[in-house]
């Protein structure tokens, strides 16, 4: 079975827009925070350390969300990650986020590339961090994918 | 001939991240900007106007980007907004980032759907923000669509 | 004793520039979701319910920050809320931002006005928050205020 | 007679929060907007420069902000700053934002000090710059300072 890495959100006022629900931009640094918090508690690894001593960062190449269903000031969101992909330097994710009656919010691909901090040029994903992203790969995604 | 709607942006520092370019998430926030900038300036219809007296939202139910090349600091973009399809309620926009050199920063894809303030329920596009709208759909585009 | 009122950030990827260390709008980003922590679990009153049910903004009407020490991604911030002053209609805030070690990365106070949602008038702080607001006054506070 | 930098803003959906106005946030965050728009034309060297080639950073140590007047969805903003005070190594800038009403939105003091992007010690300010600075150091400023 693979791991889905899980974190929440409490839409706060900062998310909000003169309409009353998450302004969308917003949501995508959600999804940012989403990536940030499976690197550091799913794969070991924090961006300090990736971006700090390990010399890397994972620039979003790709990216594709539906907005299911609006959400409001004082919602919990829960964020659900897998992985759809991994090829030699790039990954693909998907991402969840779900109300707590269960209801869609959005669903979203992300395509990262592991590239070298200094001239941002792609490089092979490190073994260490391809075994832990190995473990979050659905069989039922690899079909669908 | 369609129009196409331009706007600039200078990359500034609230837009970068540690890795010294525009992090993700501030480029879907320049793409709302732009959206805001045509329905103003393409359209006749800010969005003070269109949330306001016309009572009047339009979320965005579907978002696609491939980002191409990463902007940095200083750097002056270039956004082209054209529209890819106009339907009851929605419309699909395309929009492109370009650099001074004329490479292209992202290529995206936006669908918006034109909701009443209160009940958030799809409803036709206003005849006269249809009328403005139909202008800027390319002939091209439809062929790709 | 008063109370003081805690709450803790993450430094992540979305709050650093490119020097590497929090942009200082993300710092009043945070200094806002203080006082809606403190809203939700300190006062009872959650800020969907505030601005919801209640008809009420608590606009800031003076801000003052100092910032001490950087924060650097991936720290722990721990901030403390106590309250300096209670008016008619208004009550100013200290907030300070610690790090683990226990240095202070920045002190502020802030001012906020109880107004009305519809004519954004000051009007009394209703009695209920009042009395909830006022376990956090200082002794000590009050008498450097 | 000191110069005055000036630019100007347009309050866009991104600025403004659930109670329809700009969310104070995103003031700071023009603030810092002000101010690299002041460093790139009123003092010739731009933030890519200055923290690139020449390996300084600017960060605000301290932040005073009276919030004057609500700026809603729509509302053109004037943006002036001036010098209140040129240190060794610091310097205290007053930036006011009017509406085309002449109203007042806001009044900030922002003391900015010249780091070296490295160690992030203060340094003297480059003799290039002081002389630029100055140009804005209004003598009425220095009456009230």
């Amino acid at each position: 079975m693979a791991d889905i890495h899980q974190t929440s959100f409490d839409v706060s006022f900062k998310h909000c827009d003169p309409a009353g629900i998450v302004f969308y931009p917003r949501f995508t640094e959600m999804l940012n925070d989403v990536v940030e918090h499976w690197f550091k508690y799913g794969l070991g690894c924090d961006f300090a350390a990736l971006h700090g001593s390990r010399g890397l960062a994972i620039p979003t190449v790709r990216l594709e969300i539906d907005f299911k269903r609006p959400a409001f000031l004082g919602d919990t969101l829960v964020a659900s990650l897998s992985v759809l992909h991994v090829g030699t330097s790039s990954t693909r994710l998907r991402i969840l986020f779900l109300s707590k009656d269960g209801a869609e919010n959005l669903e979203a691909q992300l395509t990262i590339v592991f590239v070298g901090m200094g001239n941002k040029r792609p490089l092979e994903i490190p073994a260490d961090l391809r075994i832990g992203i190995e473990r979050f790969v659905s069989p039922l995604n690899a079909v669908n994918d």
